[in-house]
């Protein structure tokens, strides 16, 4: 061998020995670390969430809708529990379910018409012969509404009885609206006539209850659902508009969850509260009825014509009262008839659940409530249709092994929501330990489809940014823009980081994120298709809680082709996929900055009076500047994070930090005396019109009216949780290891 | 070439490539991995702990007592902030500090002598002259009491007022006693001496109230804490035994934290409760004194005879009165002046901070009270000294660069423990949701030696395996045994998982655990030296709280050699850097399912009564079997655990499930009226002696005594907040993705 040869042979080998050096450190997975590069590295998919949106498919949606809605089924029926097996079976099909799905049952308080003693508004006159009685129910006006089980209208939980009296006109039921009354007539002992809309359903009767009145009859104006109209060729089935006999059933109660056994789930051996002990119920009976029946009592009131704003539209002067003008029904007394049975029946939740392959310990969780209070093709089925084709597609890649989600995603299915968010709130109760440690987000799709204009969200600031980044993503169906353009268009504001953005509402009590919201502090989103609010100034959707809200009447009315329905389906799927597969959590920080700083502003009004009183408002201030310090140097770490600092526990430490970010704000000493709330930030006002503190403002309010020193204090102490919930989340976002 | 060489040169080449992958593969780390492998390795380092705890220096304690001693340091004075500034510069010292310490300030409600105007108990006859005057302050029987700060005796919020009656003997202030003193003799108006011990300090005057005493005396009998002993020559500087003029100072009021600000950190913005809404203090004025004092009054006592086993050790038989009997005080009063001031003063927690390496947002804590009533050596400041020593073991290791632990660990030198908690507490409010999410464990150690026999530790359940763990690693200072097995031949009981085993006490409200605990549900223990039951049945050390607790008191008779202090140390730091550095948290899960048993079966005692009324102990019992099963399960999963299954976020997981376990037992609604309670194991109980559920055993007894319907109601509502607790402790130690 020359030396030539042995350089040549040296360098081949080194070459060779260079090679598998490369593919030994780069090429070859480690066999003790496999899970950990799964760790550093399972991120999100841009291409799995294209393919996800791109497979909603309508006719899906169209087909689920068509079976959901095909019968009745309100909370605890027959129908009820055949789809409680409906969706066990979908979430544990071999081929498109998900890893796990099970039924939990709770036994709760609910309340129901008896069928054979039906509830009724009656005219009597002096004799004691009824003049008038209102219809039972609604009228058959499409065949989709055949059906033997329909419940007949009422008001759940509104107390039994009979009464009788001069009725009256109390516009919405407020307290000013009987105030109104009370100057001019004797309300002791009246019935009142109030239409939906202004307040709550309960606090008409509760109010009323106040000023004397002994029962309560509600209606719907066409005023406030139908756009003026009320002639029935305009209305259903030949508009989307409420005919003439359509009645909208609900809850009657203020507090969510069931009632007896509030903070515990209601299971076998939970102690239930004595009934009477039960707060924000109605103690008088009430009843409503269609706008037919209550053009009959209205259009003959007698006594002095009601201010102007007080006028609906059942085309004729509204009068006050008290009775009726002479006529058919002079010197005729109103009955009011309620024979509802309070009952506890087991209703179920249906869950699903989809493991997480890295952090299976961390929950993106998703609802809709499944109970209907008639055929709900709208309310909720139209939610659960988006539901369950959701799932479908994400069972899909999850059976076939091309797909599993970096966090555990769990689906809720909610037994009787319509008696007060209880399926939910059982769920919270039951749940509560694993959920308040674990969970990221909760996405609430109820209503899913309201009509066709624009999407419409509410949540926590957190949650705005995976909103945003989804809504750009999928086009709406009508034109060629995004989701978010098209939003914006709708709904937006002014924000002192982005400018003009869409608008994200603020949560309230309405739907089942509430139990996660104000009690377990989760970030929460809730979300649908909405109105264009230039065309229609609609309360709600017209066949809202009535038999009319058929799949007849969402197919041909609300969202024809089912086109809504996909986007909600895509838009929601999407954000979904972003919290459960992101590495590092799309959930914004610094966005709860702005909505401090707004709170700030709004409280400012309140700074002479708190001054006189002896407070100030800089610690508050000085919380929230703390706040957005953390916050901005949270993100711009988050921002600037290299990738050899992408560490597991790096993560999961910063993840940590934003998902117990709105928990940081839960305070269950805030608000004493009200169910549940805990969110320093979003417990729903009771007094005050200002969007600050609801505690402060609420306070602030009562203290103004009152000027007792007491009231003063109360102010002082909800100033001081205020400033100290900002300053606990601000911590919450500093570095961990600042003293 | 020939075919041979064709294949040697293959071969060769094969060799050199496979040698090129293997040390590819194995032998050079990754460049991207590097904090990960970090992540999965870093674990405990027994050399590490044998090397601190071989470093622990009697002298250095010795030194550190001498200095924190030195001069009398009660919360907020002169002498309590130069401490401030000595913690301070040990904790920032650049050799052996910590990474950061600061000192944190909170203004809070505290209460004092008027050295002016000092408080007396006097006996006056019947035209007014002083026959008699408590003594203003101690004796000085030694130069280490030399001091003109020393606060006079008193009790801090005793209300102020000058009251006079007849004298009457209440032996322990326990209801009992005034009922039997009821039942013979009118209470109104009279002044009643009674004895420390048996039940709370407050409590003896709350009762006092309602037999309509108007003014307390509180005196500290021989019996209780001499073994007898009161003549001078027995007693120190002669022996640990108090002085006839000792006086047990201290804290006169039933909740802990500061009395102003509940639930809120006291700051300069926080709402104050007005002075008359405090609960649990006492409205009579009442004053401590020693027992030579306390053998004029009660010697001189007339009435009938108290019974057996209220008679002490004064060396006279002792009389109920009331009033005196025939001689020197005949027909004379008592009167009891109490001058105290009311204040609100800026009061320093000093804290400091080791940032961990791996898991920084994962919190072990260490706390330990500075301030003191006189010098303070045993109390506290035996415990502070230890807690200097472990700091400048740690700090040195710190700061050369051989160490840093996994998690982030905290000290806390706390100011106003005497006040009742009050540094800690405040502490716990204005970190609330960083400690709730983030802490480990709490270790508090208050007095580090009562005296030299055996080692007594108070925790919670999960706690017991790692005091366990480093109790066999240290040696007695005594004898050649383990602290463990000395341990064990003092307390122990006999356990269904392990047999005979030390006992370790459950937590009360004793020392500055008690907010971790209590309202923020951490994993707590609190450990000492203490005594030889079979030496003494001394209550407490005999100069307790009085002006004798100083350095010459401390090394003459509690700890000469300070061996006691060095094993305590050794004992505590080794806990501290297993629960910091231990790649899984040493902390027992199956542990708790044996208490939840035993307090299962001291509920039975309830289940005729229960069942009588409806309720049944069942679900109570098969959430306890869930509860074991799924804690029986973890910690075999965690045995079983293999190697490549340590990746980071399955430990995190699971170290999360230990972390917070006792968490899961927190029900802020549980004991509505009792200030910061909240795990439902441990409050402490108010009426019951049966050692189960807490509230469910309150509950219980007062349904029994009332028998009124509603108090049976209670009992099913703590039933169910029992069971609940359980099942919420049982998911978190459940699969994470258990539905």
């Amino acid at each position: 061998m020359n030396w030539l040869k042995v350089v040549g042979i040296c360098f081949g080998a080194a070459v060779i020995l260079a090679i598998g050096l490369l593919i030994g450190h780069f090429g070859i997975p480690g066999d003790t670390v496999p899970s950990t590069v799964q760790d550093v590295t399972q991120d999100l998919d841009e291409e799995f969430i294209q393919q996800f949106m791109k497979e909603v498919d309508t006719e899906k949606i169209r087909e689920n809708l068509s079976i959901l809605a095909k019968k009745p089924h309100p909370a605890t029926s027959e129908a009820d529990e055949e789809l409680v097996r409906l969706m066990l079976s979908r979430w544990r099909d071999s081929k498109t379910g998900l890893d796990e799905a099970k039924e939990e049952r709770y036994n709760v308080f609910l309340s129901f018409p008896d069928e054979k003693n039906p509830n009724s508004v009656k005219v009597l006159n002096t004799e004691g012969n009824v003049q008038f009685v209102s219809q039972k129910s609604e009228s058959e006006l499409h065949e989709d509404q055949k059906d033997p089980t329909i419940l007949q209208p009422f008001l759940a939980y509104a107390p039994n009885g009979t009464v009788k009296g001069q009725l009256v006109y109390a516009n919405e039921g407020k307290i000013s609206d009987f105030q109104y009354l009370a100057n001019i007539t004797n309300l002791n002992g009246t019935i009142a006539i109030v239409r939906y809309g202004g307040i709550g359903r309960v606090n008409k009767a509760i109010n009323a209850a106040k000023f004397g009145v002994i029962g309560v009859v509600i209606y719907t104006d066409p005023k406030d659902i139908n756009d003026g109209k009320s002639n029935p060729v305009e209305t259903y089935p030949n508009s989307w508009y409420m005919p003439p006999s359509g009645v909208e059933r609900g809850s009657f109660k203020e507090n969510f969850g069931d009632q007896l056994t509030p903070y515990y789930p209601a299971k076998e051996f939970t102690y239930r509260i004595p009934e009477s002990e039960i707060k924000g119920i109605s103690h008088i009976p009430a009843q409503p009825i269609g706008f037919g029946d209550a053009r009959t009592l209205i259009c003959q009131l007698g006594g002095p014509g009601a201010p102007d704003n007080w006028q609906g539209a059942l085309g004729c002067p509204y009068n006050i009262g008290p009775g009726f003008r002479t006529g058919e029904f002079s010197n005729s007394d109103v009955q009011v008839n309620v024979y509802n049975k309070r009952t506890i029946r087991s209703s179920a939740n249906v869950m699903g659940l989809i493991r997480g392959a890295v952090e299976p310990d961390r929950y993106i969780m998703y609802g809709n409530h499944r109970d209907s209070w008639v055929h709900g093709a709208i309310d909720p089925s139209s939610g659960t249709a988006v539901m369950l084709e959701i799932t479908r597609i994400l069972g899909t890649k999850l059976k076939s092994g091309t797909w599993r989600p970096r966090r555990t995603i769990i689906f809720g299915s909610w037994g009787a929501e319509e008696f007060g968010l209880v399926g939910s709130t059982e769920f919270a109760e039951d749940y509560y330990s694993k959920l308040r440690d674990r969970t990221v987000a909760y996405i609430n799709v109820d209503i899913s489809v309201f009509a066709n204009a624009t999407l419409r969200v509410q949540g926590t600031p957190p949650a705005q940014g995976v909103v945003f980044a989804a809504s750009k993503q999928v086009k709406t169906p009508m034109n060629d823009l995004s989701v978010y353009d098209n939003w914006i268009s709708h709904f937006n504001r002014n924000s002192s980081q982005y400018g003009v953005i869409p608008q994200v509402g603020t949560l309230g009590i309405g739907s089942d994120y509430a139990p996660f919201v104000h009690y377990l502090g989760i970030t929460c989103m809730d979300m649908s298709y909405t109105y264009d609010r230039r065309v229609t100034s609609a309360r709600i959707y017209p066949a809202y809680h009535t038999a009319f809200d058929t799949f007849d009447y969402a197919s041909k009315f609300i969202d024809p082709g089912f086109t809504s329905h996909q986007t909600v389906a895509r838009t929601a799927g999407n954000i979904l996929l972003r919290l459960s597969d992101s590495l590092i959590l799309p959930l914004g920080a610094r966005d709860y900055g702005e909505t401090l700083e707004e709170f700030y502003k709004k409280a400012e009004s309140f700074q002479a009076n708190l001054n006189k009183h002896g407070m100030s408002l800089e610690p508050l201030k000085r919380a929230i500047d703390r706040f957005k310090a953390a916050a901005g140097s949270l993100e711009e770490s988050i921002k600037n994070l290299a990738d050899v600092d992408k560490t597991p526990l790096k993560i999961r430490m910063i993840n940590d930090q934003l998902m117990l970010l709105d928990r940081a704000f839960l305070n269950q000493f805030a608000f004493p005396d009200r169910l549940y709330f805990s969110h320093v930030l979003w417990a729903t006002r009771i007094s005050s019109s200002v969007a600050t503190f609801p505690g402060l403002a609420d306070a602030y309010q009562t203290a103004i009216e009152s000027d007792h020193k007491h009231d003063w204090d109360l102010v002082h102490h909800q100033l001081t949780i205020a400033i100290q919930a900002v300053e606990n989340a601000a911590s919450t976002l500093e570095t961990v290891t600042k003293l």
